[in-house]
């Protein structure tokens, strides 16, 4: 099933920008009277007729919609560390939104080898992604933001969770199935590391504000690696 | 940690082979009386005393040993169609070894659009991904068969799990985390078809061979990243 995208819906007119209409119209043919799917990036589907099939600015008339479509049961945010290779970063980005994800946010952490990621790719990575696994939502990226200062503006009524590869006896880790499995929490929140794990400083402010530290089991996974783990392990919970 | 492969340690003698050598003696500048540490691919961790620093060929003198290390207590077997694009395939394979991963078979389905796969190059991801993931096991790879004779052929003592996109309502679907959760079960298949889905006939073929069918959750999974899900869903059964 061939989706767009655009966030240009509104008075029962839906616009797509100049590289959906090229797509949909000199790769796809489409022409004026064809029906097509839109997503709003936001959780509804659109079906829509074509009004005008100009290869730079399709317009169609709205005819039904449906809502939260292809969407997930919980809201998952990852925090997660840029990789120092940005492929990896763009393969993670694309397999959590196709497992499922509602937002994500680059945090640069004080062993973070990577200090900068460029937001744009990664939105394009998604909006493919959605796309191509049918859901109508496609995760927001934020602008990169340092560890301490996204876990002091982590939402306190998400269940938060911090995943680091010490062990700190003072505070065990529990591993993160065990965690969302005792939860009824809805909205969930993971920040995952760089290769160089959180800082103590870093871990202690989570736990100070209030962050539950796990363990993403005994294997040793790369960053993306663990990311992925982690949206599995919210979509097994929730399966 | 850095860990060296060899498949040649006999007699209280490791020897490591061209590549490892150069890395070992040229890049990491090991000279005679360092000690390395040396997986066999196949479980056991060696650690040496290196006797002749040659980068064409380093002897190291076994000190100790240690078994099953970095291993993980059930038998992952995963089946999975090729993908389009080599890069998933491999991408797949490196995140299936960190999360853990005991034999791989590519398999050739009816629907398949990739028909032939490079065994060499995927063996050479998973021992560069073992290394990297501290574990002495490397999984193996087979030559690929189709899903007919894959089917045929697989040991009936394991828990063999065929995960297909069709609904079929004489035998309905249990999520994979069902069927793991209800069994006890250390030995496992799971077999991942390709973008096209398996065909009725090979389903119906499974199905008679003693396969129970499975689902992967709601989300629309790319063939990788079905594998990688069916690759966390053992290992969180297991933590």
């Amino acid at each position: 099933m061939e989706l767009f995208y655009s966030r240009d819906i509104q008075g029962g007119i839906c616009r797509l920008d100049q590289d959906e209409s090229g797509h949909c119209v000199k790769v796809l043919r489409h022409r004026a009277g064809d029906e097509i799917s839109v997503i709003d990036g936001c959780g509804t589907l659109y079906r829509c007729r074509i009004i005008s099939d100009s290869p730079k600015g399709v317009e169609a008339a709205v005819i039904s919609h449906e809502s939260n479509w292809g969407g997930h049961p919980y809201r998952l945010h990852l925090a997660v560390c840029p990789t120092k290779n940005n492929d990896r970063y763009e393969w993670f980005a694309e397999k959590a939104c196709e497992i499922g994800l509602d937002e994500l946010s680059p945090v640069i952490g004080e062993h973070s080898e990577r200090r900068v990621l460029k937001t744009a790719r990664i939105e394009k990575v998604l909006i493919s992604a959605a796309k191509q696994s049918l859901k109508a939502s496609v995760p927001s990226v934020n602008e990169p933001v340092s560890v301490k200062e996204f876990i002091r503006n982590a939402s306190k009524d998400a269940l938060r969770l911090i995943a680091y590869c010490f062990e700190d006896e003072r505070v065990p880790r529990r591993s993160i199935k065990e965690v969302l499995d005792s939860s009824e929490a809805k909205e969930i929140i993971v920040m995952i590391g760089p290769e160089g794990d959180f800082s103590k400083a870093e871990a202690e402010l989570a736990l100070e504000q209030g962050f539950i530290p796990v363990h993403l089991g005994a294997s040793r996974l790369r960053t993306e690696t663990a990311a992925i783990t982690a949206a599995s392990a919210a979509y097994f919970r929730y399966m």
